[in-house]
């Protein structure tokens, strides 16, 4: 397999650009019998779905996915499933303006590079719209993981502006339009990113993604660990630059005291008494709650102008008009939840095959 | 492929317990006509190796790499390179007493959950020993690079304590038993392992992997971007819980207008005016020295006693007698080197293959 | 990647069932800056397509190739291909009378044993249909190849009736509906045919694909070998039982002496003086013409009666009425070529990987 | 994955030169519990092994397999299994006169070509000594496919003659040296190739592996089908040109009335009247006997003078001295069974991935 496939049994390869006529995935490897319909993963992709908000940029796009194989009568036949959205938004803008500009922390400079080629209207392959196919994807993969497996995602961080543990309430994250678990930071987040787009400027996030019931003994050690998996899964994804699991990157100033997680029998089953191991040892599933978190950069366009060069080699002054959101992280949320289930569908697979 | 091969072009895959009679690993994929000899490997095993400073544990292995396969004549010949070391220092060793015995922050419970029977011997398949092989296989990674690209790694933090990086200094790196670039924070940090070390606890560390010379255009986006190849891959080293590119975490604190890396021309090329990117953009290698960082929990086995349980769902007291590293984050440098230099040889192949 | 794809640098994934809504693939791998249109693609769609003679069966349908992605401005960008095919006849044919019917020669029974529920409407996933994914992938792999290397195929026997090798025209191909080289043949074939279709019986063929100008070199021994890699391709398509390489079966009854292929210079280059191995060696292609062979057996579905049970343990009769090939052979022949594209164009870029 | 691992969950990766110091191999995906020693693995490495009467080369090597991870105390562990063979008879022979000669028939001259280095002494890489990996990890595979599944081989044709299928006895295999299933043609055989051999000639032959207990189901369409997957094996074997499944190349000459396996019902399950499809359909196993055959070309290696070219492209002439097979088909079957074994483990692995 060549770049574009994620996930050896459960696997997704996609396809498209951002203004091209569709963009698409095949979900391969999916056990037969599940009941599967179109409702099922256009809920997901809503969730994602651009316009929800004036945080979220004003695309318009009913991001209708089709199910275009692999479904008969209700239930995944085992066979490949072939999943299309029609971009129908592809204003007839005039990109020449920009075609030849790179702008600063995008991936239009290295596209061209690699390539000698790209397509530039909306970012082309680069555009975080692919994210909608993982999303659908991931809607398939919680259908494989079944009921008591739950994956939820939330927005612990904005800026500098940090969530309250203590006050952590999952039933928060639909009240408002960030996934904020804190009722009362999302107010406050309320106003800071106002000040952010209004100002022209955009800003980064932490996203915190937690999968409960997931059983001991998933992740395949050494090359195929769960939490290896999910580095790269949630690293792949748009404006993703670092990955925890567990205590992460504070595991480093613990003492190994501090930082074991001790355990204990609990009704006859083994109990920890801490997560810093984010449910994850030696690349395996402990039984705990898996906890990975990622931080996504500020959004790259900005009003704000800013030093660039284009493909001639000219030294020029880009500043993105339009449509952005000020904060990406929020619509990272669910693809985080989505890439979360993907890699716990192919494990699931996998520890299936060796051990039975 | 199974779980114990990491690459796609250049792959390695490899095998052995810690206690058992050898490890080994295949190195697949290597162009023929590059120079190759144990020489070469054994520099870099010999970097990771055990008993090298009383801050590392005190098993005394030669760790001596045999070439079996793969190189004619002093070069590669383009077939399969098998390496193997075999494993001296395999003490009778009574293990009776902590068989059945799970380890907190250990993989114990894990591979017995998941496999129902487990080497037990020194950590098994879960001992960092497996790492020398990475490091071995890195070596001839980095013959394939060739020697415009460079990787050099260090410990940025100790516990909690972080080099000055207005200090930092490559060529101390070599001079303190840390790969601490800052020579002053080196000093600081012997007293506080030596006083880890007595007191029977451990500590986390952080490691930076840094590549100059890797040209504009590797990564193979969507799902084989570089930075989520690099994730994988420093993840899956032992104890690693947090993964990095560029800026990181600290990204998610920016604004768009401090986080963008402005671009100006430069003798004719494209020069980037900061790095916040950490070298890559969009998946793809930007021109820019690849960052990479990584935290490493605090060692497990300490001598302090924690709670845990044992295979037959008894409460007991567990205890690391013996030799064990205060500061496991010291020899994962070398380490993640080669994890850096296996993926960005990987990528040149894979790079190469599509443009030719 | 599971098991709906196939190639490893030049991959193609495909989906879709005969009565779905489409079928499609996902072409990833290609390199950028190779011209690209639907016509190129439709061009050997169309050459296998139904309909073309009454010597295949009578299912009229565009076949129309979208082309939804990975090609801008009339070029390849390096990003995966996204094809897609609809589905116009989907008839409102009342399929219940051979839901639960397995009949004998077809997957029926398996994909049902296996999967436990399937799409029964003209074989479903294992419809010949899917067939024609692969001829528009093969089509983007030709251009990959270049125009210095030329596929070719042709059949070579239907059912006992042989070509005369002496009687060889390529030419021919064109000029007879069954893509017969010995135009005597052809026509001897014609009534034969006629005949075999009037009895409601069908009758197996044999197909030959030829790759002229391919260079030597490409094939990755061991368990890649370019033999080994169009073996698979080739038994993979429907109805096929049997792969041979130039001598093939009758190398067996060959002496050493007589099966070698020797070697001489000419022009300053090896030249061989026959072609036993078709042109490989040790699953490396040697420079000479690869000739690969299969065997498709007869079409299963036939008006003659045949014995087989039903889903529900019940024995029954079973006789296809309605629209069938009397040679399913024939429409093999692009398809051939088209896996020998394929797999070519896969093992060039591995080459170059491993030698630049 | 690179060239040299076959297998996607049940995985074998081998190295090593026919002259090196050592041939190995990693086996990975193997499920943990399975009962397994060298000895298991000694039986099948013994059955292909040099030496074993006159008409097999007299290479005396001991062949010992040892285990070097993934087993302990006296079961699979379900970590990869490290496999080595020390390679014993390294005669410090005189190979400067051969080492730029091409072989004709051999791999010599496309190794040279593709790689521009290649280990001459004995065939270096595609030396058939690396099938003794394939036949070690076989028979690991033999043990996770249990005793309800039984692989066996016969040699069915030498040169050009052919067993009589109505005298086919599988005791008899045992008591010739041809692994010969009628014993009339046993003895004719034998007559046969001693002449062969003595006229410094060497013949080809077919080999027929039949796989009984197979359950319904297996396979994994439609570019994992399981016929395609066998191919790839038989085909990927030393000096094999051919492989045929079921009916093979005859089915071409059949009728589809002839052709079609019928089905009817027997003590409550589907029982076929006839097996032209050599237990598989839609690439998925039917429930009856896999069979396949494959033909092996005459030993490349004989003492008669064939014309060739050496590396600088003089015209030369090539005669092989020493010891060789006149048939080296024989020596094929165990591989035969090993490559079986090896493909049906894998799906085995994959198939319960997918349905549990």
């Amino acid at each position: 397999m060549s770049g574009n496939t994620i996930g050896r049994l459960f696997s997704v390869t996609t396809f498209g650009e951002s203004h091209g006529p569709a963009m698409g995935c095949i979900v391969d490897g999916c056990p037969p019998g599940l009941p599967l319909s179109e409702a099922d993963l256009q809920q997901d992709v809503d969730r994602r779905r651009t316009g929800t908000s004036h945080f979220v940029s004003q695309r318009r796009e009913a991001d209708q996915v089709r199910i275009l194989s692999g479904v008969f009568e209700g239930h995944t036949t085992g066979t490949p499933i072939g999943l299309l959205i029609e971009n129908e938004d592809q204003r007839s803008r005039d990109y020449a303006a920009i075609k030849d500009s790179f702008r600063p922390g995008h991936a239009d400079y290295t596209y061209w590079a690699k390539y000698g080629i790209r397509d530039y209207r909306g970012g082309g392959r680069a555009s975080a719209r692919e994210t909608a196919m993982r999303v659908a994807a991931g809607a398939i993969a919680r259908k494989i993981l079944g009921e008591t497996i739950r994956i939820r995602g939330a927005l612990v961080q904005m800026g500098p502006h940090k969530v309250d543990r203590a006050k952590w309430d999952w039933s928060a994250i639909e009240d408002n339009p960030f996934w904020c678990p804190d009722r009362q930071m999302a107010q406050q987040w309320e106003g800071f990113l106002d000040g952010v787009r209004k100002a022209g400027n955009s800003v980064g996030a932490v996203i915190e993604i937690v999968a409960e019931g997931v059983p001991v003994g998933w992740g395949e050690p050494i090359y195929g660990k769960l939490d290896a998996d999910l580095a790269s899964a949630m690293m792949g994804i748009n404006a993703v630059k670092a990955v925890e699991i567990g205590a992460g990157l504070a595991a480093a100033a613990l003492t190994g005291a501090e930082n074991a997680d001790e355990m204990r029998m609990k009704d006859g089953k083994v109990a920890f008494l801490s997560n810093n191991a984010g449910g994850i040892l030696g690349g395996i599933s402990t039984g705990q709650d898996i906890v990975v978190r990622f931080a996504v950069k500020p959004t790259s366009s900005i009003l704000l102008p800013k030093k660039s060069v284009d493909a001639h080699g000219k030294e020029i002054e880009v500043q993105t008009k339009g449509r952005h959101d000020p904060c990406v992280g929020i619509r990272a949320v669910p693809v985080g939840e989505a890439m979360m289930a993907a890699v716990l569908a192919d494990h699931m697979l996998r520890h299936r095959a060796q051990r039975g």
